[in-house]
């Protein structure tokens, strides 16, 4: 059963300390490992790329035949089931459309001193796209990842997703093509991300790797950090309902299983100011279990990171939102907008009874990629600034230069570097 | 001697790879120390803090006297030399007035389906600047780091700053209180870290540190990533310029001595289409090295890591620029506007021949803080968003939820995610 505790426990605060501090994901240790095969990659280009996908992947290319061509691509799109593409369609339309929202000004003015001075944002050069295989190739996330790099004008996203035994789901393919990626590469795994980051004789090198992958993935990612951006290494999946007492449990039930089924690590959190409801909603989740395919890793992460606590008044629950500072929030209360003006720390949230988080995973809008682990007291989910970076521009004339350069040369000189008090001091001659 | 090649040598394109690829600094491998240390921190708290401060600082304090108080910053602020006190007030009202400039817009809107969407933009709640002691003890940091957070509205910037045998630069204070730091700690290294990331008895828990450091200092911030955030761990600084022949010599390298002052390790390039000009702006660092304060670790550094490009026409300097993607650029040139639309690649570009670098590291207002080693190719200078993130928000009604949520069933099954088609279609019916 999941742990429940209420504020009214004298140990309350020692419980909820152990919740925020869980650990739930195990990490392996496979930095050795990663780095040979980054060093292969380095070293051999293609052919190593190739070696390790013919070993891992039991698929044996070569160079020529590592991205997929223009009419693989078509052939792949046009066997995907009709309705399943339209509803991509749909959520790449709304993806898009909600990331187009996002204003991005460049700046350039001059001030009362007469120094020019500016801001510009420009997009990365290429942007490289991790995608996982098997079960967890995930078309929603090829949209999530591409489309943001797409809207901030990025002129190159190379994709890459691991084919194992040369088999690949046609939608993640039609994805791609929806979400404007101009090149896919059937690889995968530590040499993937090598070979985007350090470039192949196929393969141009890429400014920043994102997307989701397993631990050989984020360790190589991990790694590359430096040579190429990347983005964030998520952690499993977390949601947090606060709900009150006029909610379906089943519906509240359904969405706390929405997150617990994608990994026996993720973690379903409940408040709520109703006892009675809270007991009815741990009931519809082992009512649900008994039909869900996932059942099994679903009711694994209940039992073992599922948490129901109970407050006294829904005002409460803010404090320990901004504390859990989770991944997802649902607010399922009659006032959604004023509680959720008092929260802080949310990757997302969820407004109302009829804003499941999954409507979020793939036709909401904005993006599904968010920060987990209590990251988002500090950190942001994917958008289209992380696509793009930002230079400052100064220009001083002989006058503004005089008349704000003596300020440097005093604090250059305090600081004790001389060089710097001189290129200014030079000028003021 | 630095390295003088040119676009029209036949190995051109190896020795511009060879610039490229030259790792200029020393990593020490501390990280075994370093996680020793943070889990002394952890474990004890104030204690280990003070254990440690004791030891490396040789400063033994008790907890209460851990914090600056206001007698002591006043005390300090008024034995400041008074001519750089203004020069620190007007560098730290130009550096706020530019970071005000930054647009920061949260949006809430309705879209054609009647789904309501949004982006907030929130402070960080609390923010940790480190500030390092002794010699590299530097006011202008102080204000680059604690400004744009100041500016973002984070209510709480705790400070730590080393005070070797209780010394402390007064001008570090005074920058303190001119950019809103809430509070000031007599500590520093990695104990210094973990206190701000895990909190202690005298000192809360900050979400996010930001700031320069020693080697320790950078490992800590490396292993309290995820439990804070951090900002980016800097290398040694860099400057490029791209400088015609109608420039004076002198000018430009000082320009050039300026960042290779910092380190030993900082690099200086000037890309020039004069060979003349090359040769006048080489023997010109000589002669100002004969005179300046840091002449042995800007000579160093100018020997060791300091390169002169000849080009045909400042045209063909563009993708050199870019593949470098220098920390500084100035361009001192008769048109910088036109060269630098051109430009994509660099943290901030100085425009034209009255416009030093070091203007910028002190009082032209945007951020010194800067990427390095070609960071710039993906991301940012220190802005007021690195100390905000960005909650989105989403609001269905039964009728909007009908209009998309039946895509999102149809999604989730193709994801094989039950749950999630579940948690959407159960509001369907």
């Amino acid at each position: 059963m999941p742990v429940k505790f209420s504020t009214r426990d004298a140990d309350f605060e020692s419980r909820f300390q152990d919740l925020l501090g869980a650990k739930r994901e195990v990490q392996e240790d496979l930095n050795n490992a990663v780095t040979a095969i980054l060093n292969d990659v380095k070293a051999r280009g293609d052919a190593a790329v190739l070696d390790y996908t013919k070993r891992w992947d039991r698929l044996d290319i070569t160079a020529e035949a590592m991205a997929f061509t223009a009419d693989e691509i078509a052939d792949a799109v046009s066997n995907c089931d009709a309705e399943t593409l339209d509803a991509l369609k749909l959520a790449a339309a709304r993806i898009e459309a909600f990331h187009r929202t996002q204003p991005i000004e460049s700046s350039f003015f001059t001030d009362p001193a007469g120094v020019r001075l500016g801001a510009r944002w420009t997009p990365v050069g290429a942007v490289g796209l991790y995608v996982p295989g098997g079960l967890a190739s995930y078309p929603s996330s090829v949209l999530m990842n591409a489309i943001p790099a797409k809207v901030a004008g990025v002129p190159r996203i190379a994709m890459v997703v691991p084919t194992p035994d040369g088999v690949i789901n046609p939608l993640v393919l039609a994805a791609a093509q929806l979400a404007g990626v101009t090149e896919i590469y059937r690889i995968g795994g530590a040499q993937a991300v090598g070979a985007l980051a350090f470039g192949t004789e196929t393969i141009k090198p890429v400014d920043k790797i994102t997307g989701p992958g397993n631990a050989f993935v984020a360790a190589a990612k991990r790694q590359v950090f430096g040579t190429v951006g990347i983005d964030m290494i998520a952690g499993p999946s977390e949601i947090l309902v606060v709900a009150d007492g006029h909610n379906d449990p089943a519906w509240i039930a359904a969405d706390l299983l929405s997150q617990a089924e994608h990994d026996t690590s993720a973690q379903s959190i409940l408040i709520t100011d109703d006892p009675t409801f809270a007991d009815a909603v741990a009931a519809a989740v082992d009512t649900h279990l008994a039909t869900l395919p996932r059942a099994e890793i679903a009711g694994t992460s209940w039992r073992d990171h599922g948490a129901i606590i109970l407050v006294d008044s829904l005002d409460d629950a803010v404090p320990l939102v901004d504390r859990l500072a989770p991944e997802h929030l649902e607010l399922a209360v009659a006032d959604p907008d004023t509680l959720a003006a008092k929260i802080r720390n949310a990757g997302a949230i969820f407004l109302g009874r009829y804003t499941p988080e999954a409507i979020g995973d793939y036709v909401a809008g904005p993006n599904h990629v968010l920060p987990t682990a209590r990251s988002a007291r500090f950190s942001s989910g994917l958008n289209v600034l992380d696509f793009m970076k930002r230079t400052t521009l100064v220009g001083c004339t002989p006058e503004s230069l005089a008349q704000i350069g003596p300020a440097a040369v005093s604090l250059a000189n305090s600081e004790g570097l001389g060089a710097h008090a001189l290129s200014v001091a030079i000028r003021l001659r």
